[in-house]
């Protein structure tokens, strides 16, 4: 078995960064204890082993096609389903009530990490089934709780998202798919959704799809759109029933081809019932729920791929020859060198490294926002709350936005090699690149982030993170060694503030446009910053172990790693932000389209 | 036909700021005029457009395999050979007496771009024989002369470069295949090759590999390494004799899969029969003539592939409807706009077109400089062979990094539909991806550029290319609008030199690997200053042109449109260099191996 990540990284993060284990002082976690975390951790890595990591090339391999309305998807993804289902880890989240086992997200969402490390592609089936009953489970009726919910989380029944539609994209105001109330809660819909994932399959017995539409006569926008239960088979007197959900195309994809987008066309003969979750005109606040996960979802998976990525260059760099090193008198003589001691390669290595455990970090950070909210009230839960929607955008764009670099990276210390199937470097390069389009482009989480979430109730969300940020730069002061980096990361918050000032009154004069043009560019600069902080408190942490435990060798070589990753971020990624900062200071416009414009030839 | 590149931009980068009519002054080019230049382009947009373009995606998806030694590539591939051969492109720019057109490199690279941008992966094959041709023509006796270039100049035999070893990768020094002197010049050769592209097929009666290897008792090092021709079948009293060239092996790789790259084992049965070239143990000096070529036409490719990605994401981004504009104030029923008009798409759109159309103006400079060094003698052909030496690496390094990034916006125009196959977008992503590896790695055009071509001749190369952007800065300054960005440009420079200041020292006390430790750092800020050179030189033009002509309306809007580019690059890229300069200045050493490192957990 490849090592394709570590749990010693993981065991860190959880226990030693962001002490899981306080939670379990809250009512909702007490059934827990370490020794259950570690449980959830060692099941999620046996079906990883097992199941998912033997079968990512041949998934890739063997792209399951549409046969007459049918998609038969590799046999493995029955068995993944059917594992997760009985280790009851696709509602681990969940309260018992449900079904679920009150597993902390922070503890769960690296369970989801060792997933989609092992086959991003796979995860994605669980993933989306997750999601799926959390909106039934929150905002669904008794009925519908018990009908769809538990077979949704014993991996019998799929789970899906179907928002997008050819016409819509991004624009999910636009949606148009239409539902006619047919009286009880059911409606008739008829309409087309695409690039469903998991839309379609053979290894699950039904397909659940939680879809946006129109209620006739709804008003136009987005406050017009209902969340609906649509099945690919309706249970009517306890027998399956064809629901007017018909295939009618896939897309072949680039990578992630394991698991088929599919093109649904429903109510075309008017026998597509869909079922009303919650009330009329509310469904996309609903959405958003499941949205903000999904995101999250998609950093993860990130996050994992590039983890992948990393170990496999690591391990190439390790034990591939090729030249000397640049100070060796005796070029002609001497052995090769291994690659990973040319600067370049390690210079390539840590970038990978920091953007993957980086990010990560990152991810944790928004999971225990989660699991914070979940257990406070009041005023705490509301500044959780905030964090957490402050930090999804960013948490979903800087992993996929710089996994796809760093698994670039990857593929460039594998030179000739790693372009060629001899490796799973060329499928990882194709898998990750799906990231930056799912849930949201880059563009539109950006917008999200300095449109919506950094001005939310006046910036409250904002000075929220500064406060938590500025806990980090207090404890690192008090190591000598770390102290110069929390200066920078306090300056580049100043930095951030005046990039702020500069874009904030474009808002307030109306100038929308203006005010978001390069909001892309403020949300890298907002990422590098975060990025750094998480670095900088992985640091604190590593510091503290080095200097006052007596370590083991091995401990003190992860350490000394983190702290070494550390000092790569803050000297060669944090710097971009004066790139970023002299652009977003600067009152060039160059973007915008001006009325006589007729550009580009 | 798609539109898959621009002709306009061609012709403004050739007559207008390259003035290549100005070559025929040369007794060299002096049968040639602009319309013989015309028809040059002309007749390779007419092999792109009738047998190159159409046949792109098949290649990709009947990709060759290796079937009892044998590869059968795509037929088209025969045909464009034939094409090529018949219209006397493949050797266009060799000397009448070996049966060349002396077409000024000027021109031609602009017939190879086009090739490039419809089929990169076809392309290769010719890019390759006319390589190997011209290291024949140069360093061959009359005998090979007569014997391979006619034939490879004609598209009957195809040509390779056979370098790479399974042990050696970029380490030429180490490699190891052996030459056993036979007498008259023939040795038996044994040993391995890998990647060789086109290093087997069935489109060609005869392969001609030119090939390094080791003569027996040769020196260790780079100063043992010898040139030979080694032919797939050797002619033997005029017929074809099988050569001990046998196709052992076949890369699948992610992209350019029409290419085949190859594994070749040769002479294992003490059969196969390589021809000197040249003197012996000069081989590297040799083969370094057609990689430098072979650099170029990588940069080229790149730019190429970047160029054609531009163009589908400019026409989807011109034809989709997606949202609002911003600051439209009814969202609701205003139709969606066309994304073109979205801020970050424009964004996007502007990145792509300034690495494509800034890349091949910067390789349009190396082949200016290439054409006047053949023309020129005593200091000023150095002065031009110096600047060629120096820009090449960048030349190939800039266009092949960038132009990846390019593409991934291009896709990220496209959303969800360029990830899948219903758009080429997946294809170039793939393909371009071998463009930082091909020819020597980014890494190692990063250590060419600092580690030698800077420091060569105390900097003498680097001194000619600031006089040469000088030139471009004065004409700048003289129109008022563009001023700004020449004394942006004046600061870069000295940013530059400041850099250097800091690091040449290193060289000087023999620290090689400090000073070449972020090589590619340097390397990305003088890729950065070069390309804005190249833009401010377009800019210069326009912004005459703009003045003094009255022109149709397109023409102004071709005009208009260089100058917003030059703005986008010196307001969104250039400013890159405060980063990397920050990172080169910094004292901080972090990639550098320490004795007792023991790194990376």
């Amino acid at each position: 078995m490849a090592n394709y990540f570590s749990f010693r990284n993981l065991k860190f993060l959880l226990y030693e960064v962001f002490d899981a284990e306080k939670l379990t002082q809250y009512e909702h976690y007490r059934d827990h204890d370490r020794q259950s975390f570690d449980m959830i951790l060692e099941t999620a890595k046996q079906i990883a082993d097992n199941i998912l990591y033997p079968i990512y090339r041949e998934m890739d391999e063997k792209e399951p096609d549409l046969v007459s309305g049918k998609v038969a998807v590799h046999q493995g993804i029955g068995k993944y389903l059917k594992a997760m289902g009985e280790a009851g880890m696709i509602g681990a989240t969940y309260s018992y009530e449900v079904g679920g086992g009150q597993v902390p997200a922070t503890v769960y969402s690296l369970a989801s990490f060792i997933l989609s490390a092992a086959n991003n592609a796979a995860s994605m089936y669980t993933g989306l089934s997750s999601g799926a009953a959390r909106l039934i489970i929150n905002f669904g009726n008794q009925e519908q709780k018990d009908l769809y919910v538990p077979k949704m989380l014993s991996g019998e029944w799929q789970g899906t998202m179907a928002l997008t539609e050819p016409q819509a994209g991004s624009s999910l105001s636009d949606v148009s798919a239409s539902a006619k109330p047919l009286g009880e809660g059911k409606y008739l819909i008829k309409g087309q959704k695409v690039f469903i994932s998991a839309g379609e399959h053979d290894q699950a017995e039904n397909i659940i799809h939680l879809l946006l539409a129109r209620i006739e006569g709804a008003p136009a926008g987005i406050k017009g759109i209902s969340l609906f239960i649509v099945p690919k088979y309706r249970i009517e007197n306890g027998s399956f029933q064809p629901n007017g959900v018909v295939a009618g195309g896939i897309y072949h994809k680039m990578g992630q081809k394991g698991t088929p987008a599919m093109h649904l066309m429903l109510g075309d003969n008017n026998d597509c019932i869909g079922y009303l979750v919650g009330e009329p005109h509310q469904g996309l606040k609903y959405m958003f729920q499941m949205m903000n996960e999904a995101r999250l979802g998609v950093g993860l998976m990130s996050a994992a791929i590039a983890t992948t990525a990393y170990y496999h260059a690591l391990q190439y760099a390790n034990e591939r020859p090729q030249g000397r090193r640049l100070n060796e008198k005796d070029q002609k003589t001497t052995p090769q060198t291994k690659i990973i001691n040319h600067p370049d390669v390690r210079r390539m290595l840590l970038f990978q490294k920091a953007v993957a455990e980086g990010s990560l970090s990152l991810l944790m950070e928004c999971s225990r926002y989660f699991d914070l909210a979940e257990v406070s009230a009041g005023e705490e839960k509301a500044k959780y709350q905030m964090l957490l929607d402050l930090l999804t955008p960013i948490a979903k764009t800087f992993p996929s936005e710089y996994g796809i670099k760093a698994v670039s990276e990857a593929m460039q210390v594998f030179g000739g090699y790693g372009y060629c199937k001899d490796f799973p470097i060329e499928q990882l390069y194709r898998d990750i690149r799906i990231t930056t389009i799912y849930e949201g482009t880059s563009a539109i989480q950006s917008q999200d982030l300095l449109g919506r979430k950094v001005t939310m109730q006046n910036g409250a969300a904002l000075m929220a993170l500064m406060q938590e940020i500025s806990q980090t730069l207090q404890e690192a002061t008090t190591y000598e060694n770390l102290k110069k980096y929390a200066e920078t990361l306090q300056k580049e918050l100043g930095r951030m503030q005046q990039v702020l000032q500069k874009l904030i009154p474009f808002a307030m004069q109306g100038n929308y446009e203006r005010f978001l043009a390069d909001a892309n560019l403020f949300m890298e600069m907002a990422g590098l910053v975060v990025v750094a902080w998480q670095w900088l408190k992985q640091a604190v942490v590593a510091q503290k172990q080095l200097l006052t435990q007596s370590l083991a060798e091995s401990d003190v070589a992860f350490y000394e790693s983190k702290i070494q990753t550390m000092r790569y971020f803050f000297a060669y990624e944090l710097p971009k932000t004066k790139w970023l900062a002299t652009r977003l200071l600067d009152d060039e416009v160059i973007t915008i389209v001006e009325a006589k414009a007729e550009w580009i030839v």
